[in-house]
């Protein structure tokens, strides 16, 4: 079995200050063992989004530490922009890359919560995954009415009260929704067509949300500057539906429109056992396993 | 850019006295940082192949006290077996896995070449990418008249002398041909077919020899026991003929004999880059590149 690793994706309620941000970020790069992938900063949502991995203890204690100086740095009651927030760390969700499942993740969540709780003074909600109750499985739920609604909504509505700590917010950093979820890939095909309605019928034919495929998010637009329309996706589980599945479906539809796949890309990053797995389906290698990867047996000390 | 890593798959001429097997097998993972992959022994053949991996000094360092101790335990006086040979140690190639070029391989290989001359007192030919002269890259003309025939041959013909140490070979463990060359794939297809013709037709259009794919060796057969036709292969340069372009080519020969494939399978282990580049060219994804594998981003130490 491979060492356990997991992802860390949190988002942080201040996307123009870069002192406080770049303060976040040495928070997570002060803990040996976690490597930085990504930080990206909206103004006009003043939002920003770090993504870091690494040994699950250490991903961790990564992100308390970011915790920690976000809800020292950031004060919701002085905060605007135009993406819905609950606290200064507004949600922080562990994801399982290699070597852990997601309901590991999960209990690694609560961990995670309860020292939030004890160490910052921030009240915690679970969600997704790690959600003790099924009106906080999904963020949006948790989210409703925002840091200064769900302030006020605390005070009275036993059922929008903390899963751990409060039950009133922090005054100036609010509640961190802190969870566990898979592995969501951004996922895009370019059609060899500028008619963007074939791209948006094919969206509406394979997404779940009409029907179609388990797990996949999607939408057709046009990609001006190339002249293509695009099939635009979000993967919420490769491990339910897995990418060559994704592109097999649009392939044929696009086929059923007489239009053929000029390229496809992941956005941003991609766990190995995603791209591993959709060779071996495309090559009908039933037998696969990733142990019959040379680097595979090296890692585990074969 | 990743850690180089290289294997080397070295063939003993002793495939029945376990002992010696044990012994030469031993030899390689005395060497720390190596990693023990594979071993198999054919008693016909009178002959044994071990797998190993792991950082280019560390295997060569491995391939010697290997090759001294097949020369110290077997006498081809004595040896008899269906396989042809040449020395106790008889072939030790090195193969690039990863962050290292078949031309550092072959840098490596002459090393190891001068190394068993000065400690085993071995001498030493260069075949494939590590020949040294135009009469040496293949393993076969190297070969010729085994070690009985060769021991006398460098008697009288200076074309066939060692490339290092000699001109006579060693009384009792002969030569030993060291080089570099790439990784060889082994993948098979199944057909969906009992006509084993039609097997046999579709090697003959995909191998290189009749002037199908390049570095591509292909036979047709009959699994008795499935009751399929399969094409089986060798891939001997994954970088010039990747798998994907094999299994599209003989999917699109079945496909003129009406026959679907049933499964495909790599025998043995391939490196991980041929099963990712793989899973790109399916997908038609054009700006994949190793970084965008999470995981690749953490073994750099971003």
């Amino acid at each position: 079995v491979a060492e356990p690793l997991i992802e860390c994706v949190p988002n942080f309620s201040e996307g123009r200050d870069v002192g406080v941000i770049d303060a976040i970020a040495a928070a997570v790069t002060s803990v040996a063992g976690v490597s930085f992938l990504h930080r990206t900063s909206d103004a006009d949502h003043n939002r920003s989004v770090l993504t870091f991995a690494g040994a699950p203890d250490a991903v961790a204690e990564a992100a308390l530490r970011a915790v920690e100086q976000a809800a020292r740095l950031i004060d919701l009651r002085h905060h605007q922009g135009k993406h819905p927030r609950i606290g200064a760390a507004d949600v922080v969700p562990l994801v399982p890359i290699d070597g852990i499942s997601l309901k590991e993740c999960a209990a690694l969540a609560h961990a995670l919560g309860r020292a939030i709780w004890e160490t910052v003074h921030v009240p915690v909600y679970y969600y997704e995954a790690a959600a003790l109750r099924p009106q906080c499985r999904r963020l949006e739920d948790v989210r409703r009415g925002q840091f200064e609604g769900l302030s006020k909504a605390v005070e009275t509505d036993e059922a929008r009260r903390p899963d751990v700590g409060g039950p009133a917010l922090h005054p100036s950093a609010g509640a961190v929704v802190v969870g566990a979820r898979q592995f969501l890939i951004a996922y895009n095909i370019d059609l060899n067509t500028q008619d963007v309605s074939i791209a948006k019928a094919i969206a509406r034919a394979i997404r779940a949300s009409s029907g179609g495929l388990d797990c996949v998010k999607a939408i057709g637009l046009m990609l001006e500057e190339r002249g293509q329309a695009q099939v635009s996706m979000n993967l919420t589980d490769f491990e339910v539906t897995p990418i060559d599945v994704v592109f097999r479906a649009v392939e044929r539809e696009a086929a059923r429109h007489g239009v053929s796949i000029a390229r496809s890309e992941v956005i941003g990053l991609l766990p190995r056992r995603a791209l591993e797995q959709a060779a071996a389906h495309f090559l009908h290698w039933d037998e696969y396993s990733p142990g019959r990867v040379l680097e595979n047996r090296l890692s585990n000390g074969l």
